[in-house]
Protein backbone atom coordinates (compact mmCIF):
# COMPACT_ATOMS: atom_id res chain seq x y z
CA UNK A 1 0.00 0.00 0.00
CA UNK A 2 1.20 3.51 -0.78
CA UNK A 3 -0.33 6.94 0.72
CA UNK A 4 0.11 10.18 -0.73
CA UNK A 5 -0.22 12.58 1.93
CA UNK A 6 -0.95 16.49 1.67
CA UNK A 7 1.83 18.30 3.38
CA UNK A 8 0.00 22.04 2.70
CA UNK A 9 -2.60 21.78 5.27
CA UNK A 10 -0.03 21.38 7.92
CA UNK A 11 -1.40 18.80 9.76
CA UNK A 12 0.37 17.15 12.99
CA UNK A 13 1.77 13.66 13.32
CA UNK A 14 -1.54 12.58 14.62
CA UNK A 15 -3.44 13.70 12.80
CA UNK A 16 -1.39 12.54 9.42
CA UNK A 17 -1.15 8.68 11.44
CA UNK A 18 -5.30 8.90 11.59
CA UNK A 19 -5.99 9.71 8.41
CA UNK A 20 -3.39 7.30 6.68
CA UNK A 21 -4.93 4.28 9.34
CA UNK A 22 -8.26 5.83 7.87
CA UNK A 23 -7.16 4.72 4.49
CA UNK A 24 -5.46 1.90 5.41
CA UNK A 25 -8.71 0.16 6.66
CA UNK A 26 -10.57 1.43 3.59
CA UNK A 27 -8.47 -0.07 1.55
CA UNK A 28 -8.40 -3.51 3.18
CA UNK A 29 -11.93 -3.55 3.43
CA UNK A 30 -12.07 -2.90 -0.51
CA UNK A 31 -9.87 -5.38 -1.34
CA UNK A 32 -11.97 -8.14 1.27
CA UNK A 33 -14.77 -7.27 -0.98
CA UNK A 34 -13.69 -6.96 -4.31
CA UNK A 35 -11.18 -10.26 -3.71
CA UNK A 36 -8.22 -8.31 -4.71
CA UNK A 37 -6.03 -11.08 -5.80
CA UNK A 38 -3.34 -9.20 -4.22
CA UNK A 39 -3.97 -8.96 -0.67
CA UNK A 40 -2.97 -12.00 0.91
CA UNK A 41 0.21 -12.30 -0.72
CA UNK A 42 0.49 -8.37 0.85
CA UNK A 43 -0.92 -9.70 3.99
CA UNK A 44 1.90 -12.45 3.78
CA UNK A 45 4.96 -10.46 2.96
CA UNK A 46 4.44 -8.25 6.03
CA UNK A 47 1.94 -5.72 4.79
CA UNK A 48 4.01 -3.29 3.45
CA UNK A 49 3.04 0.70 3.54
CA UNK A 50 5.22 3.63 1.57
CA UNK A 51 4.28 6.99 2.90
CA UNK A 52 4.72 9.47 0.60
CA UNK A 53 4.33 13.31 0.06
CA UNK A 54 2.05 15.77 -1.90
CA UNK A 55 3.55 19.47 -1.48
CA UNK A 56 2.55 21.06 -4.78
CA UNK A 57 -0.76 22.00 -6.30
CA UNK A 58 -1.88 19.13 -3.93
CA UNK A 59 -5.78 18.68 -4.34
CA UNK A 60 -5.23 18.79 -8.18
CA UNK A 61 -2.35 16.32 -8.12
CA UNK A 62 -3.90 14.25 -5.88
CA UNK A 63 -7.03 13.68 -7.91
CA UNK A 64 -5.10 12.83 -10.92
CA UNK A 65 -3.37 10.12 -8.67
CA UNK A 66 -6.85 8.68 -7.79
CA UNK A 67 -7.90 9.06 -11.15
CA UNK A 68 -4.56 7.49 -12.96
CA UNK A 69 -5.32 4.54 -10.41
CA UNK A 70 -8.84 3.91 -11.04
CA UNK A 71 -7.91 3.94 -15.16
CA UNK A 72 -5.34 1.03 -14.15
CA UNK A 73 -7.60 -0.83 -11.98
CA UNK A 74 -5.78 -0.65 -8.98
CA UNK A 75 -7.46 -0.73 -5.39
CA UNK A 76 -7.51 2.84 -4.12
CA UNK A 77 -9.60 5.68 -1.93
CA UNK A 78 -9.90 8.92 -1.09
CA UNK A 79 -9.94 10.32 2.20
CA UNK A 80 -11.74 13.46 3.01
CA UNK A 81 -11.55 14.81 6.78
CA UNK A 82 -14.32 14.89 9.36
CA UNK A 83 -13.10 18.48 10.07
CA UNK A 84 -13.57 17.81 13.91
CA UNK A 85 -9.96 18.55 14.63
CA UNK A 86 -7.34 20.92 12.96
CA UNK A 87 -8.36 21.03 9.77
CA UNK A 88 -11.52 21.96 7.77
CA UNK A 89 -14.71 19.64 7.25
CA UNK A 90 -14.04 18.05 4.01
CA UNK A 91 -10.70 18.19 3.43
CA UNK A 92 -8.85 15.93 0.57
CA UNK A 93 -5.98 14.58 2.94
CA UNK A 94 -4.89 11.49 1.90
CA UNK A 95 -5.34 9.33 -1.63
CA UNK A 96 -4.13 6.30 -1.37
CA UNK A 97 -3.35 2.76 -3.54
CA UNK A 98 -2.89 -1.26 -3.32
CA UNK A 99 -2.18 -3.88 -2.48
CA UNK A 100 -1.48 -4.07 -5.64
CA UNK A 101 1.94 -4.60 -8.15
CA UNK A 102 4.75 -2.97 -6.67
CA UNK A 103 5.60 -2.16 -10.42
CA UNK A 104 1.75 -0.91 -11.22
CA UNK A 105 2.02 1.12 -8.35
CA UNK A 106 4.94 3.36 -9.08
CA UNK A 107 3.88 3.93 -12.35
CA UNK A 108 1.75 6.07 -10.77
CA UNK A 109 3.58 7.37 -7.77
CA UNK A 110 7.07 7.35 -8.58
CA UNK A 111 7.77 10.85 -8.69
CA UNK A 112 6.54 11.16 -4.95
CA UNK A 113 9.02 11.51 -2.29
CA UNK A 114 8.66 10.04 1.26
CA UNK A 115 7.39 12.03 4.11
CA UNK B 1 -9.52 2.79 18.67
CA UNK B 2 -6.83 4.38 20.41
CA UNK B 3 -3.04 4.27 19.18
CA UNK B 4 -0.12 4.80 21.88
CA UNK B 5 3.19 6.00 20.02
CA UNK B 6 6.43 5.69 21.41
CA UNK B 7 8.52 9.12 20.94
CA UNK B 8 11.85 8.08 21.97
CA UNK B 9 12.46 6.21 18.82
CA UNK B 10 12.47 9.65 17.15
CA UNK B 11 10.18 7.75 14.10
CA UNK B 12 9.69 10.31 11.51
CA UNK B 13 5.73 11.15 10.51
CA UNK B 14 5.53 8.69 7.53
CA UNK B 15 7.17 6.14 9.95
CA UNK B 16 4.51 6.90 12.98
CA UNK B 17 1.81 6.41 10.19
CA UNK B 18 2.83 3.35 8.87
CA UNK B 19 3.40 1.69 12.54
CA UNK B 20 -0.42 3.22 13.15
CA UNK B 21 -1.69 1.94 9.98
CA UNK B 22 -0.20 -1.47 10.65
CA UNK B 23 -1.84 -1.48 14.21
CA UNK B 24 -5.86 -0.55 12.66
CA UNK B 25 -5.20 -3.04 9.85
CA UNK B 26 -4.40 -5.65 12.84
CA UNK B 27 -7.12 -4.27 15.32
CA UNK B 28 -9.76 -4.49 12.49
CA UNK B 29 -8.82 -8.08 11.53
CA UNK B 30 -9.30 -9.23 15.09
CA UNK B 31 -12.53 -7.53 15.33
CA UNK B 32 -13.90 -9.21 12.21
CA UNK B 33 -11.93 -12.89 13.27
CA UNK B 34 -13.92 -12.06 16.74
CA UNK B 35 -17.33 -10.81 16.58
CA UNK B 36 -16.27 -7.74 18.42
CA UNK B 37 -19.69 -5.85 19.35
CA UNK B 38 -18.06 -2.74 18.92
CA UNK B 39 -17.34 -2.58 15.03
CA UNK B 40 -20.21 -1.70 13.84
CA UNK B 41 -21.05 0.63 15.71
CA UNK B 42 -17.36 2.35 15.38
CA UNK B 43 -17.71 2.19 11.62
CA UNK B 44 -21.08 4.01 11.90
CA UNK B 45 -19.78 6.21 14.04
CA UNK B 46 -16.56 7.63 11.57
CA UNK B 47 -14.48 5.01 12.80
CA UNK B 48 -12.92 7.51 15.36
CA UNK B 49 -8.58 7.36 15.68
CA UNK B 50 -7.04 8.65 18.29
CA UNK B 51 -3.47 8.93 18.26
CA UNK B 52 -1.76 9.26 22.02
CA UNK B 53 1.97 9.58 22.45
CA UNK B 54 4.05 7.76 25.59
CA UNK B 55 7.29 9.09 26.44
CA UNK B 56 8.78 7.82 29.53
CA UNK B 57 9.65 4.31 30.46
CA UNK B 58 8.27 3.74 26.96
CA UNK B 59 8.78 0.26 26.74
CA UNK B 60 7.60 -0.95 30.06
CA UNK B 61 4.67 1.51 29.97
CA UNK B 62 3.22 0.22 26.31
CA UNK B 63 3.30 -3.45 27.78
CA UNK B 64 1.86 -2.68 31.30
CA UNK B 65 -1.01 -0.80 28.89
CA UNK B 66 -0.94 -3.87 26.91
CA UNK B 67 -2.32 -6.31 29.97
CA UNK B 68 -4.19 -3.61 31.27
CA UNK B 69 -5.99 -3.89 27.87
CA UNK B 70 -5.94 -7.77 27.71
CA UNK B 71 -7.33 -8.07 31.33
CA UNK B 72 -10.28 -5.80 31.09
CA UNK B 73 -11.19 -7.90 27.80
CA UNK B 74 -10.78 -5.06 25.45
CA UNK B 75 -9.44 -5.89 21.80
CA UNK B 76 -5.31 -5.14 21.52
CA UNK B 77 -2.46 -5.32 19.56
CA UNK B 78 1.52 -4.29 19.98
CA UNK B 79 3.40 -3.27 17.15
CA UNK B 80 6.85 -4.29 16.42
CA UNK B 81 8.40 -3.20 13.38
CA UNK B 82 10.15 -5.13 10.93
CA UNK B 83 13.55 -2.81 11.44
CA UNK B 84 14.02 -2.22 7.67
CA UNK B 85 14.07 1.40 7.88
CA UNK B 86 14.64 4.15 10.36
CA UNK B 87 14.96 1.75 13.89
CA UNK B 88 16.25 -1.51 14.92
CA UNK B 89 14.45 -4.69 14.10
CA UNK B 90 11.94 -5.94 16.29
CA UNK B 91 11.22 -2.50 18.23
CA UNK B 92 7.85 -2.17 20.23
CA UNK B 93 6.74 1.19 18.56
CA UNK B 94 2.99 0.83 18.93
CA UNK B 95 -0.08 -0.54 21.36
CA UNK B 96 -3.45 -0.14 20.09
CA UNK B 97 -7.24 -0.73 21.77
CA UNK B 98 -10.66 -0.93 20.28
CA UNK B 99 -12.95 -0.77 18.80
CA UNK B 100 -14.92 -0.46 22.26
CA UNK B 101 -16.80 1.78 24.86
CA UNK B 102 -15.10 5.03 25.34
CA UNK B 103 -15.13 4.79 28.72
CA UNK B 104 -13.62 1.29 28.83
CA UNK B 105 -10.37 2.69 26.70
CA UNK B 106 -10.73 5.71 28.91
CA UNK B 107 -9.41 3.66 32.37
CA UNK B 108 -6.07 2.76 30.35
CA UNK B 109 -5.19 5.06 28.29
CA UNK B 110 -6.99 8.63 29.86
CA UNK B 111 -3.49 9.62 31.59
CA UNK B 112 -1.39 10.25 27.71
CA UNK B 113 -1.59 13.19 25.85
CA UNK B 114 -2.49 13.65 21.79
CA UNK B 115 0.50 13.53 19.78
Amino acid sequence: MVFLVRTDLNMGKGKIASQVAHAAIQLYKASLKNKNPYLDIWLTWGQPKIVLKIDKECETTLDNVYKDALKNNLTTCKIHDSGKTQIESGSLTVVAIGPNRAEDIDKITSQFKLL
